[in-house]
């Protein structure tokens, strides 16, 4: 097992009405407020109005219209807003989008240069505005993590920056806020917890066997509760169970005593940075067949260990078992109605090549992934999934 | 799923030689030490020259001595010291006697009146000193929980102190220290650590799935690692394993959206607060007593799950596969060699009455358990352990 630090600082209010502490709770952070949100979904559900009233004593300033894939241009307005009004905390309410955003404007809002600096070279971030959340789509994890993925649509590149100080304050987990959410929001976000999943799962290290089990632990739950939670909206044992998963799957929980790059992360963002598709959907068409590529003597065995806790497979042989994890996780996707190719949402092979530049360039695929990839694998992979 | 907060501030450093960090992130606590530790075996070890070499710069005090099933009159000597020399920060360094000795000193040091009088009253206590960990012994995860459990001598009381001020900032845990840990001591630990899982796992809500999945992974974990540990004292894999079980096994994680009071601890409690026998002892002996009293159509479905999950047992009539788990759960005991009755460690049924209801008056167990326990049922169970 790897050494590692373990030091989370977020303060969880999960289950039903814990929206209630937020006045007590925010006001510790700060009383000047930038509420980031995306569109129009939180004032449909009445959530915003929920906000305005509990917060009516706080002095409220607003950034809304946060996309999926949250581009700098949006991280550039709100770091000029808390400038410019002296924002003493930001508070976002949404899913990864609207919180990864809050985060790269919390650290921006501290810093005298542009934005992406600080993305570019993450030690350049030496303080950032505290940040509060609640969670309205469980997906990212981002609610109880310090990273934050960010689209500059100029050059496209999806990158991450990653700094303890982004860490959420406080982080409002209502799984009745799911109720609302649109099933295609369910399926894609699923699958992104399930990849997060995967991605700490698939590493070198073998000998951090609680990590390990832990991981298979959440992935069960994801493939429980993901269909039920689409097909009823309202279960709330099916949307707090994944809204768990979801902050669980990404926490750093998962990852201890292990280490190395991800793999069809990387490979998707680029896709999501090109075509701006939905990140779980870029997901769902690339993991089956990353795995198909990178399927070996080597890999087989902890393919199969998959097949077998997971999924229940009962194959002893590694190869037939590995082949068969791969077959679940097609079935899988599908049984969310999600596409298994990139020509299901409008992908040629155009760009195929510049993608798998860029996706080599930007991150660890060629130096610490768990099967290591140059650019030609990638473009396989590419042709793969059309 | 219940509502829950999760908000742990604990600093792990987890891993070979993380001791390092001990001057600089201990010099953020304080600068005037109160070093608390058990008997000579950190000594023999070397980590107490060691750690007087790291902290060569601060101004240090001692408390030694503090016991298995730690007592109040060494809660008081070190309050004593505290409040005399004005300290600043405690170092326990040890296992969860001095960690949760150390919580109270930590507590009592901060209050005017008699340390037990936090016992009594946790509202009592407002403020306390900050404390870091070196752990030497894994069981109790009271190296990254908010809980402390003391013996009143004098009363035969041994009762919980548990207040978030308690949670150490700083805990390092380095599994080679627990190479010079004899195998007795494993043993019981290991015991203990799937003892807190089960007591979080046998709980009445089944809507947190994810919870128990949790928490049978770390089961798996306790019982692959265990035997191991004690077999091959310096198999890193093995202690690593364990000794992060110990810190997951009592984080809070593993109830959260669960609830519910405990029933095989306080009943231990009472046991090793007359007899001051080893606490991971007394629940080998006392679990598969219990199971087997409160074993019915209504506990067997999940003592039958936890046969098939964390055991491996393939039998599909509940009622069988719960009484598998128990022969499983005595297997594992019997395997690290611990006894599996109270006559093997010299407890008559003597005081079986008082105890009784002593363990029902103090916890939990007739309004909140898993299965409600009156005094009988509590004796009932004690005369399955002779």
């Amino acid at each position: 097992m790897n050494n590692f630090v373990y030091n989370i600082p977020t303060d969880i209010r999960f289950g039903r009405e814990q929206i209630k502490c937020l006045p007590e709770e925010l006001g510790k952070l700060g009383k000047k407020v930038l509420l980031v949100y995306g569109g129009g979904s939180i004032k449909r559900s009445g959530l915003y109005d929920k906000i305005k009233e509990l917060l009516k004593d706080f002095e409220m300033f607003e950034l809304s219209g946060i996309e999926p894939n949250p581009k700098l241009s949006s991280v550039e307005k709100g770091s000029e807003i808390c400038k410019k009004e002296g924002i003493e905390v930001i508070l976002a309410v949404g899913g990864g989008s609207v919180i990864d955003a809050s985060k790269h404007i919390a650290a921006s809002a501290c810093y005298e240069g542009k934005p992406w600096d600080l993305v570019l070279d993450r030690s350049l971030v030496k303080k950032a505005l505290p940040i509060a959340v609640v969670l309205t789509i469980c997906a990212t994890g981002s609610e109880m993590n310090s990273g934050a993925v960010i689209s500059n649509e100029k050059t496209h590149e999806k990158l991450e920056i990653n700094t303890p100080l982004l860490y959420p304050k406080l982080s409002i987990c209502d799984p009745t806020y799911l109720y609302t959410l649109p099933a295609k929001q369910t399926a894609a976000g699923s699958v992104d917890i399930l990849s997060h999943v995967m991605e700490q799962y698939f590493q070198p290290n073998d000998e951090a066997y609680i990590t390990d089990v832990l991981s298979e632990a959440v992935m069960k739950t994801v493939i429980k509760y993901a269909k039920k939670a689409m097909d009823e909206p309202e279960n709330y044992e099916a949307r707090s169970n994944l809204m768990w998963a979801s902050t669980i799957g990404l926490n750093h929980l998962l990852t201890v005593g292990k280490g190395g790059a991800w793999s069809v992360h990387p490979i998707e963002h680029v896709v999501s940075a090109y075509y701006d598709i939905t990140h779980g959907v870029g997901l769902a068409i690339i993991t089956p067949a990353w795995m198909t590529y990178v399927l070996s003597e080597h890999t087989a065995p902890r393919f199969a260990r998959m097949a077998k806790e997971v999924f229940g497979v009962n194959e002893s042989d590694d190869m037939s078992a590995a082949r068969l994890a791969i077959e679940k996780v097609k079935e899988f996707n599908g049984s969310l109605g999600l596409p298994a190719h990139l020509s299901d949402v409008g992908i040629t092979d155009e760009k195929f090549d510049e993608m798998a530049s860029e996706a080599v360039r930007t991150s660890g695929l060629s130096t610490r992934a768990y099967v290591k990839l140059d650019k030609e694998d990638v473009k396989k992979i590419f042709l793969l999934c059309r």
